[in-house]
């Protein structure tokens, strides 16, 4: 039997979207459930498979198919495709499985030529209205079945406008629109060699064709690339009659959507024009109106209407966005789908619908994204003072979040001005690889050109930051230094403002307000649903108390990763910072080998001189500078650790804060080498031996001494634990101490060490033994019991493989993701991102930027390994992970799926991972529930 | 029933190792053959790790037991224990399975006490031999057993010996030692408070425990935690007739090897001492007669002994180190043992014991340590060059190879003058961590102190230096930098030469020879058989046809690393490597935007206008002064490369070469950003504004765009090929043009082609596939084909993680385990050796530098998976090391069970990794043979 290629609308359904597209799957639906749609049918996308199969040409019986639906069409509208006496007119669409720009849009008016042309005039008592469908048909075959630019059109309809009053389309004069058909069919002749066809079969025949095209042109293929969608889907084809909301003053056109997309709001959003076609409504030529005014204008329509919308939103179960023509007071339902919202409706919409009973909680959770929160709780502007603002253009929103600065207009200045602490947006009209270190430095980006996966685009959400891309409306002359945009001029340097959320752009700088998680109560309650159902705890990374609180309010339910050394760099502890390390080297050296003096003598113990020797040898290193000055720092860093490890153990009474030991190489505390190098350069040029210069080569020497060709792989973690002890013995000693005293006031602390960037077990065995000694002596000093943890992270792919080992020792593992995707790899995100891995991203080479989104096949599969190994030897074995894929909703729903306990991320990204937690919950099959 | 603790030697043989120890097997051995060993008893492991188990006391029997083993002894003999009329006397010596320093070391004539004195004195007529034996007891029991500081008693002896003539012991009248047996007394009692045991029974069970407690000694148990040796095994004990060869002058004692232990020669090899013990021999008084000589002396004893040796090579089937007494021309076997020989030596052995029918091909391939033949092939001193050198003095032969250099006395002097080009040999008397930089650039190490495991023996082995430690008889003086030794003074900048291989220390400079390796007759018979066993492929990494041919002369079967870039760093070259990569960026920035443009531009293609504008835009980007250096530049560095790819095909005829593309960072061959920043900053502050400074800032701006935080990390390896596409094109070019040139030369080549550093098979999809298309393009206008294959790396754990992806590219993969080894231990080698990583070997942290020796835990997991992964996709996968690894033993013998095809070294390698190779298959029991 032949192969069903087409089907009408009465015969398919909404689960047929492999087959007939999400638009024909979509009126299919409407169709069935008795709306009044007008008639039409589909071309399945394994026609369009089958198409390209066999080289470009209709498969086998499609053709006839498509006549024989056409005759149904016929049929039930009384009209007939071609005849002159009562035409029938179609429209024909694309339509894939997923909405996808760079498709074909729509060709309306399918059908006229110059004799169904005149039936039209006739029938509707309305030439021009007929002519003017005509130049349309003429217009959207030529540009967008055949490909002429647009503009050649365009130029022709300017042509005439110009001689009109209005200077509008509207006033174009019938024996004008004639004039502008005939010249339309000259450019279409110049352009193709071929006069534009009066066959109407020939014209929907080359509609199809075209659709079929447009599945594998440029911009399709590149969003599918991007996207991850197959290339095999294939789009459907939609051929449907033409209904016409400009047929005068009881026609009409509107857009609608059941609930207000912007708020959540429920109530009917959208507006309508009277004797218009869709395409006006969108072009904004006329103002149109609200919808809630078609109630005067056409009660009987609005009623049809709006009981329609409650029907669709019940049926689809979620808010609808709709599209609707009425032809001579009688109503069309020409489209329905899913709307989009922003985060703020998406949530209450979401809360909303489990409060009417529509949908689940369980529902509730997944129509909402996750980091549509994080947009909710990114800085925004001020309303009031936005809409102070001067408003320049509006672009594509591009990458969330508001920023301020003033424009650079290329990376050299953006760079050099942002690294000198200025709020810089790099303004380009597009970008490219060679931009990057400005964008790297930039609050903000704004571009002329480029879609929403242009470079701009893809770097600039890749860095998280606000990006407007493709605002057409404005024009950056890179050479001046200046973009034009709605009659003002902005030079380099004056402040502008962009919202990446909107795609808006204004002159001089606005305000932003943080969000108050608190007031946000739809939000506060689905978060609340979500933590019913997650099984993942959702920790935050918090250096200081104020930290600590704020991830507390967000929900946190511990700190996954406080970073000790953070506090090393406040101004005022510098310096003792300093005195450490330049006295660590040489004064561990003289310790080093007092214990080994002390390790041979004890064999010998008796011998009483020898005994005496020691002790002066002992008092000897103790006096010494080096020792001294060591030992001395570290006494007065002792104190201000333990102040700062009171107040976060404060802040999260009565749960579990994990602190990591010293993890940076002690270089990164030290002065810049070549500002240094410079500076003692000039001195000795100078020629003057002062005690400045004498200091700093001193100083330059100890630099140059630590310095590491590979940092990242030198001497930090848990390496210079080993190297200074004394330096992680400080800061366990500062832990316990806090613990103790504040455990004292009735606070309940819960400290777990953490150890970094272990790599062998025997790591573990050597430091973790040594601090869980100081450990016990300061709780004994204290006569206190503290319950602990000592743990590892696991950072580099040796701890990952050797996880069985090291579990031995490490009470629980916490996943160092940015380090253990920068081994695993083999990239320094240093030099990665700004060299060659944004690149990689945006030619597809990579799928995501591994720093951002976890990397599952690669990384995660060390993950799992150590996860599945660890808890072998240790079943009770607490995984976490702390790195900033802890905020990452795809990320974490791949630490759901290895069984880790708990995801730590920044403290604004906590309400996110909680509904990302509990997404992932909901989409575990195999979790007992 | 009670445990049998003791054995006599009666009862036990060579297999008894784990209960008996080695020398106690070893005496029971020869016993049961029925060779002339003095009677005796030993007590077992098991009793010393029994006393230990009960808190450090004999375990129940073990005396009775001891006592009636002596009783049997006192049957056997003759003698009785302790009976004044005919006293038996024994000796008392440790013997655990495996020798070991730090273990208690023999006590002699145990039973002596004033009354059996008199008995000795009296049946062997000789007074003086008596007392001499009892004070040697008093002086070994007080030192080895009870610790007193040996140079107690030698004090007391000294003062003696000064009153006589010739100052020798021998001259030491029967007065005096009893005078000297006196006062050894007292200095017994007080420095113990207790008389020396004249009880003979408590003597003989103290010296029991004494061996018992050194198997937990210090250096004892610092030697097992080295050799990863138990320490569960426990020490045996061995109780033993005296036998006296200095009874007389039918009396003596020797030792001998049953072939020669430093050239192999089949003939018995010793010296022997008549009228003396064996510490006689040893401690060098009286010089030894050669052990043909004892043929004229003793002919029976001769013959005897020639029997004995002869039997015992026999019985045990290899080379025996034998201790031998005769008392009163009776011949004593003491000991026989495994005779330890020299690399010749031992290859010698292996083959001529084949030849005889003594051991098969199989077993004389086992019994060549493969690290043997690197020492073979070492540089040596000059034999004759040697002879005339003033010998200084004899240390530890602890790192082997020969280095002549001037002598610096400190870390960072040694730095300096070794980073300026000088051979520098670093004298110290004894290191530590802080001397690791000086260790680093030094062509050797001597040290004054510190044994086998001392700091500077392992840091030298580990980094392949010649060391000579614990050269006692030097005295370093670091302060005033110099040293002493022989009567000769050594000041800093004078030359030394030193032989780590003998030990040896020498004045001045010596000329130093390589082997050859055709005139190794033995070894190349060796390394033939080797051949004939061995499954794994032995290939070389060499970047020059020189090197090749010496690989080829070694026996490598291919090319496994051929490093293109190192051509880059020639002199005459440099300047055009600059010039490429000073344009790189910029033109492929234009390069890049041409091509976007010309694929935006192919959708339109009918537009006459702007194919024409297209055209122009191209011809502006080629005409560019960027654009123009950057391909010139390559066009230069084609036939340069295509030379010397010649050269390598030429010298490899017949066998596979693998050429890896550009790996390093382009801004290692631009020069150091420091001294350019000197530069500058000099001639800033000069003030004028010349052209020599407008160059510096340039090349200092070009160096600092380039430069990298973590350059291991960054654009290197394919990524490099990626972002500069036309680089690593050019040398595709270069290689197949190469091979298709050769070829016609009827030269067989077998070019493949490795891509380094592949993360994600995304990675070879973009540029392997390019790549291949210009070896096509070649072959095609060379109208030639050649068979190649494209492959890639395996040296970042991602690529190890997910080779069934890149297997689906890579027709091979090649570890380069130094890279892999750094980023899965998370290590960057540069800062890790110097910093942490020897420290962490030496405490143990590590069992071994894992840039030496594979870590196959680790690195090894990640090796195996590959392989195992990357099979299944393509089983026919080529997989080979190409990391230093490749050239270690222990590595090659995991790569062997890894399942690879070859491994590749550095030439010198060659002959070793065939050997170990060979050892690796015969130790593989699953293997089909």
């Amino acid at each position: 039997m032949e192969k069903k290629w087409v089907y009408l609308f009465t015969e398919g359904n909404k689960d047929m979207r492999d087959l007939l597209g999400g638009k024909g799957a979509g009126v299919a639906e409407m169709t069935g459930a008795g709306l009044p749609v007008p008639p039409g049918f589909t071309i399945t996308t394994e026609a369009c498979n089958e198409y390209f199969r066999i080289g470009k040409q209709f498969p086998e019986g499609l053709w006839n198919q498509a006549l024989a639906a056409m005759h149904t069409l016929e049929e039930k509208t009384g009209k007939q495709f071609g005849n002159p006496e009562n035409p029938l007119l179609v429209s024909v669409r694309s339509g894939a499985k997923f909405s996808m720009p760079g498709m074909m849009d729509t060709v309306l008016n399918v059908g006229l030529n110059p004799a169904t042309l005149e039936g039209i005039a006739r029938l509707t008592n309305n030439e021009r209205f007929a002519w003017d469908a005509y130049r349309r048909l003429i217009q959207m075959f030529g540009k967008t079945v055949k490909g002429i630019e647009g503009r050649k059109f365009e130029h022709v309809l300017d042509k005439y406008k110009a001689k009109t009053a209005g200077k509008q389309d509207t006033d174009l004069t019938i024996d004008m629109l004639k004039k502008v058909v005939e010249d339309f069919k000259a450019v279409y002749k110049k352009e193709l060699g071929v006069d534009f066809p009066d066959d109407v079969h020939e014209q929907v025949s080359q509609a199809i064709e075209a659709v079929f095209a447009s599945w594998f042109g440029k911009r399709a293929v590149d969003y599918r690339n991007f996207n991850k969608i197959s290339h095999d889907l294939g789009t459907a084809v939609n051929v449907q009659m033409m209904v016409f909301g400009n047929m005068g003053n009881t026609s009409g056109t509107g857009v609608a959507f059941t609930r207000n997309p912007a708020t959540g709001e429920k109530a009917l959003y959208g507006e309508f024009l009277t004797n218009a076609q869709g395409e006006d409504v969108v072009a904004g030529i006329r103002t149109p109106k609200k919808i809630a005014e078609l109630k005067n204008d056409m009660p009987e329509v609005y009623e049809q209407f709006l009981a329609t919308a409650a029907m669709l939103e019940k049926h689809y179960r979620d808010v609808q966005d709709l599209e609707f023509t009425f032809e001579n007071g009688k109503l069309y339902m020409l489209q329905t789908r899913t709307g989009k919202r922003t985060a703020q409706a998406a949530i209450k919409i979401a809360v909303d619908m489990v409060k009417e009973g529509v949908i689940t909680k369980e529902e509730a959770l997944q129509r909402v994204e996750p980091m549509q929160i994080n947009q909710l709780l990114l800085p925004r502007f001020d309303e009031a003072a936005k809409k102070k603002a001067a408003f320049l253009a509006k672009g594509l929103n591009a990458s969330p979040g508001a920023a301020t600065g003033v424009a650079a207009f290329d990376a050299d200045t953006a760079e050099e001005w942002g690294k000198a602490g200025k709020a810089v947006i790099l303004v380009r009209p597009e970008t490219n690889p060679d931009d990057v270190h400005g964008m790297l430095v930039a609050r903000g980006i704004l571009t002329q050109r480029g879609g929403a996966t242009s470079h701009a685009a893809v770097v600039a959400r890749g860095l998280g930051k606000p990006c407007v891309a493709g605002t057409e409306a404005i024009f950056v002359d890179a050479e001046k230094k200046l973009f034009k945009a709605n009659g003002q001029t902005v030079k380099q340097g004056e402040f502008i403002s962009i919202d990446g959320s909107t795609g808006e752009v204004f002159a001089g700088s606005i305000a932003t307000i943080a969000p108050d998680f608190k007031k946000e109560v739809d939000l506060n309650e689905l978060l609340g649903w979500a933590d019913d159902v997650r099984r993942l705890g959702v920790w935050a990374n918090a250096d200081y108390p104020r930290d600590a609180i704020q991830a507390r309010k967000f929900g946190a339910q511990g700190i996954g990763l406080c970073r000790t050394e953070h506090m090393f760099f406040e101004t005022v502890r510098l310096p003792v910072v300093r005195q450490m390390i330049l006295n660590a080297a040489p004064a561990q050296a003289l310790l080093n080998n007092l214990k080994r003096a002390e390790e041979n003598l004890s064999k010998k113990s008796e011998d009483k001189a020898m005994l005496k020797a020691a002790a002066e040898a002992r008092k000897a290193v103790k006096a010494s500078h080096e020792v001294k000055a060591y030992e001395g720092a570290l006494k007065k860093l002792l104190p201000l650790q333990r102040k700062d490890f009171e107040g976060i153990f404060t802040a999260m009474d009565g749960l579990p804060v994990i602190i990591r030991l010293i993890d940076p190489p002690l270089h990164e505390f030290l002065p810049s080498h070549d500002e240094l190098l410079v500076e003692v350069t000039t001195m000795r040029l100078k020629g003057k031996k002062t005690k400045a210069l004498k200091e700093a080569e001193e100083m330059l020497a100890a630099v140059e001494s630590m310095r590491e060709q590979n940092p990242m792989l030198g001497l930090r973690g848990i390496r210079l634990g080993i190297t200074y002890p004394g330096i992680t013995e400080m800061q366990v000693r500062a832990i316990f101490e806090a613990a103790c005293n504040v455990s004292a006031k009735g606070i309940k602390v819960h400290p777990e060490v953490m150890i970094p960037l272990t790599g062998h077990y025997n790591e573990l065995a050597v430091s973790q033994t040594a601090l869980e000694a100081v450990a016990k002596a300061v709780m004994s000093e204290k006569g206190m019991e503290i319950a602990y943890k000592f743990g590892s992270m696991i950072e580099v792919p040796r701890a990952a493989l050797t996880a069985a080992e090291i579990a031995k020792y490490a009470q629980f593992f916490s996943f160092g993701t940015n380090d253990l995707t920068q081994t695993t790899y083999g990239y320094s995100r240093d030099d990665a991102e700004g060299k060659f891995l944004l690149r990689y991203v945006e030619d597809k080479i990579l799928p995501a930027n591994p720093f951002q989104e976890l990397d599952q096949i690669g990384v995660g599969q060390l993950i799992e390994m150590a996860v599945k190994n660890g808890r072998k030897v240790r079943p009770e074995l607490e995984v976490g992970i702390c790195g900033e894929h802890g905020g990452d909703p795809s990320s974490i729903g791949f630490c759901h799926k290895a069984g880790l306990n708990y995801v730590s991320c920044s403290p604004f990204r906590v309400p996110v991972a909680r509904l990302a937690a509990a997404q992932a919950a909901l989409g575990d099959t195999t979790r007992d529930k």
